[in-house]
């Protein structure tokens, strides 16, 4: 493949040396060098794949990075990242020490702003645009890219709202591709649908009633159409509105044909496009599944059962109840907030509701949660994924302020199971009637269990709420796990010479606490380890703490878990590594306290 | 005043009873006997003023509480809670063990669904209409009012997106005065001024858009008008969308002429509308003030200084700044999520922004001020207004969770000031210069220095980050106290014999904690007591119990704080001694433990 423009493009200004007609052949260079990375090294493919021509166009019609632009989300940005300055690391991308997945301004001065989360990029720029006007700045642009999915989440809304009202100059991209990361769906998704197919947008437009000067829909994989709508509206002060369509993966036939699992399609042949399948055979499950089908195994005999999740039916695994069950299973959107409220709201009336929520999306929740929910004392089942170190994507969407931000909500259990049975009886015993909400936290990926559906699925046990598990015994020192981590002590004990001094209590219940255990570990024991794969700020070590304070147990007390600052990307295993939470630190520390 | 209708009625069944001409005494006597109470009694006056005609009608159209009734917010709701049972309790509103001023749900079957904080009616009476549908209940229709300031948030718009492509029996009822606590703002506002004058609304509706069945905009205060429409809509299936337009105050001739000043006026003359003025001399500031005073005067001298409030500049007193520098000082609506954003984006480009979102509200920004603000370590500068127990509005307005949810956020100040003088050196030091985010927190109310304004307002003193204050000496134990709540123990330190046991520390700030002096401390004192006005879960006593397990000191630690349950409505006196935070317990406590 020759790569003859492309290579000698370092920054956008090399873009711009270049003729408008010479911008096709560096779309087709950077769609192919897009494709032959991400094949070998994963990531995010189809996203960007499609905002190729929107890419160039920028970079080459607007004065980045003076002019300044916001990547909404991220996940398209990969092109982005290419030509402003990183198509070397570019290799590197989601790598320990290596380039982020999302754009990221301590990266580069080309990313203006920091994403990961949906929806901020409006907010964002009109806070940059203000600024801009008020230093005088009057010919600074400030461009955000949203895609569909996100412009119908509430924040999005609200940046549109104020901007309206404004003299900023911010121009909003709306990236109509009819997909997130899922199918988008709502009612301003058929509306968009509805203008696109050339309906009731001329004489009905809702972003003209907000105020802005709207223009579209156009083909935003036609080069010479973005960059010529581009110089227009690069002319036009204030609020502006441009809705471009454009093809998920486009360029890649596959992917342009399965959205959804070219999203993140992990490793793949870059001329056929073939998915490279693993052998899944002796793999313990997935998390996701065993919440997935347990969910439905559930919902298939008690027909109060509903699930819901904001935008991630695939992530999530929701999707398998949603195709069974497709009237009680419900995707909203990027809609959070709301999908907590609606939540509370089919409780009032009986109903048994699993909200499935990444752990770092329920951040977008956290009011509706205390307010709508654990103030009225529903019984919400909050299933919280992707908690804890989360891997590759990196520090925005890390699951681990959840027990702290939780633990201070009255009402409120909290679950962290140590394995896919802990995981499925939970789900199991949230549904037999509780009184009150509760949080089950468990981490993205598989499990420890290879024969979990052939031997447990289908075969479930009531858990005793707030009990603790002995798992091990010991005679001078107590470790205490909550979550999955609590598999790395496991490994780590079985390692050492001195084990026999080190007993392992697992406490899936971070909430309430299994306090006659904890009078027993506190009588018994000499020191107390805790370890959590979430903050050591106001965690479960802190909950511990707090228990032996109020009994006046005076005992050495080590916390272990994520420290306080930000984490970035890397595999799990390595990022465990860096919080000294992984076996071979935990082998250390527990032979260290033995002596 | 005759009050021959309204007494007879003890409930809806009762008022269904009347021939329809007779609503309009109802109305009128509905009206005599809420400003009467509030007169006397304090409270929300002008928004249940206005939905007078509204509350009637709903009750006497539909059948409550079988069709279930949403307030969004609630403030509006008075009418509607004398009407359903508590015409008889309505005097004992807001009081300790009194009736809550907001819909309750553990209070009356007519409060479908409890309210407070804005915007959550469309999704609760959404999935209380999936809900239904999911059960047969067909029939059932399920009502969420909600005011046109409230609207504009993003989470009523997610209600919104996702209702639209529903059958759910969701009736969304417009109550369009044009204002909410402060006169509404944004694009939305904009618009529907233009619908209500006629204009554009025919060919450019954006709830139609949203696939509603709309109808209006029609006078709500004309009991005939709405009493035909909501007949009509109550035979109409899925979603609709009714837009009423309403005075707030209605009926009290001042509360319609300053809408903002009778929101919640305080007590005042029944007859003559006359609000009670209090002398202010020899009273300390209110907090407030010393907020917006500051601000003001910080802005004047540095340009770079910005305002922020979402929908509260009466309230957070930035309508000082609003007034005079119009041009950097906003309000954003109800919109929190994008007030953080905004703020954050602004700071990108070197302005110092004050963010001031009320300590219960910041709850709906938290993802925000994790993701885009401390993620990329921006100085941000969020002052939180009504931190700690609020009094009256009770539970769901209460500033508890603020320490603990903060505190797990890497890069993040935490600051709660002992007295004005800290809240105004604190606002000083944020704006010389800081590297990181900051969260200043202080309570409603007035300060402990009633000659502040004239001594000490534009005389500032920067304050070291992370230093704690020795405020008094004592042998045996030591009192770490952060924020307001430290002038109780001063107070009764000063009050008891054994004063000279006790010592007491200021710990303004929550993080970074001030090391040295706790070494001091854990090195020289037996016991330790914290205090502060926040949940002692995940608080800054856990944050002192992670330092001294960190260093192994095992000492005698006794945090105090507020429980683990929701704290329900009284005057924070009231509140204080249920938490047992105020003098005479602590007084108690204090020599208690000095024995």
């Amino acid at each position: 493949m020759s790569n003859t423009l492309l290579s000698s493009i370092y920054y956008p200004s090399d873009l711009r040396k270049l003729d408008e007609e010479q911008l096709p052949q560096v779309a087709q260079e950077l769609r192919d060098f897009i494709i032959d990375i991400v094949s070998v090294k994963e990531g995010h493919l189809g996203a960007s794949l499609g905002v190729i021509e929107l890419t160039v166009a920028l970079h080459y019609v607007f004065n980045t990075p003076d002019d300044l632009l916001i990547w909404d989300v991220g996940h398209q940005a990969y092109g982005h990242k290419i030509l402003t300055g990183r198509r070397e690391t570019f290799d590197t991308n989601r790598q320990l020490k290596g380039i982020s997945g999302f754009p990221k301004r301590s990266e580069s001065e080309y990313d203006a702003f920091g994403v990961g989360h949906s929806s901020t990029s409006i907010s964002a720029a009109l806070g940059m645009a203000i600024a801009s006007n008020l230093k005088g700045e009057f010919n600074k642009q400030h461009i955000a890219v949203i895609g569909d999915a996100s412009i119908a989440s509430g924040m999005a809304f609200e940046g549109l709202n104020h901007a309206g009202v404004t003299d900023a100059n911010l121009l909003v991209i709306l990236n109509d591709n009819a997909i997130g990361i899922d199918p988008s769906v709502g009612a301003l998704k058929n509306y968009l649908t509805a203008v696109k197919n050339g309906k009731n947008h001329k004489q009905n437009n809702m972003i003209k009633s907000l105020n802005f000067d709207y223009s579209g829909p156009i083909d935003g994989n036609d080069m010479f159409a973005v960059v010529k709508e581009l110089k227009r509206l690069q002319k036009i002060k204030g609020p502006k509105f441009l809705h471009i369509t454009t093809i998920k993966g486009k360029g890649l036939k596959q992917a342009e044909e399965d959205q959804v699992k070219y999203h993140a399609p992990g490793k793949f042949d870059a001329k056929s496009g073939e998915i490279h399948i693993k052998s899944e055979e002796n793999l313990a499950p997935k998390y996701q599944d065993v919440f997935g089908l347990t969910i439905l195994y559930l919902a298939l005999k008690n027909e109060k059962i509903i699930g819901i999740t904001p935008a991630m039916p695939s992530g999530s695994s929701l999707k398998f109840m949603m195709e069974a069950l497709p009237q009680r299973a419900f995707d909203v959107g990027i809609a959070e907030q709301h999908a907590v409220t609606l939540a509370a709201g089919m409780a009032t009336q009986g109903m048994i509701v699993y909200c499935n929520i990444y752990s770092t999306f329920l951040q977008r929740a956290y009011d509706q949660v205390i307010h709508d929910v654990a103030l009225q004392n529903l019984p919400v089942i909050f299933c919280l994924d992707r908690a804890g170190l989360v891997g590759e994507d990196g520090a925005t969407h890390h699951g681990v302020y959840d027990i702290a931000y939780l633990r201070c909500i009255p009402n409120m259990i909290i679950y962290a199971p140590l394995n896919e049975l802990e995981l499925q009886n939970i789900l199991y015993t949230a549904q037999l009637g509780l009184a009150q909400p509760i949080a089950i936290r468990y981490p993205r990926g598989r499990g420890q269990i290879p024969g979990w559906q052939k031997e447990h699925f289908g075969h479930y046990k009531e858990i005793k709420i707030g009990k603790a598990n002995k798992l091990r015994s010991g005679s001078k020192i107590a470790v205490l796990s909550t979550g999955t981590i609590g598999n790395n002590v496991i490994t780590a004990l079985s390692n050492i010479e001195t084990s026999d001094l080190v007993a392992h209590y697992d406490f899936p219940f971070v909430k309430p606490l299994d306090e006659n255990q904890l009078h027993a570990i506190f009588s018994h024991y000499e020191k107390i380890i805790t370890i959590e794969d979430g903050t050591v700020k106001g965690g479960f070590g802190s909950a511990v703490l707090e228990f032996a304070a109020e009994h006046d147990y005076k005992k050495n007390i080590t916390i272990l878990g994520v420290p306080d600052e930000f984490i970035e990307h890397g595999t799990v295993f390595e990022l465990q590594q860096y919080c000294k939470i992984d076996v071979k630190n935990l082998e250390t520390i527990f032979s260290s306290k033995s002596k």
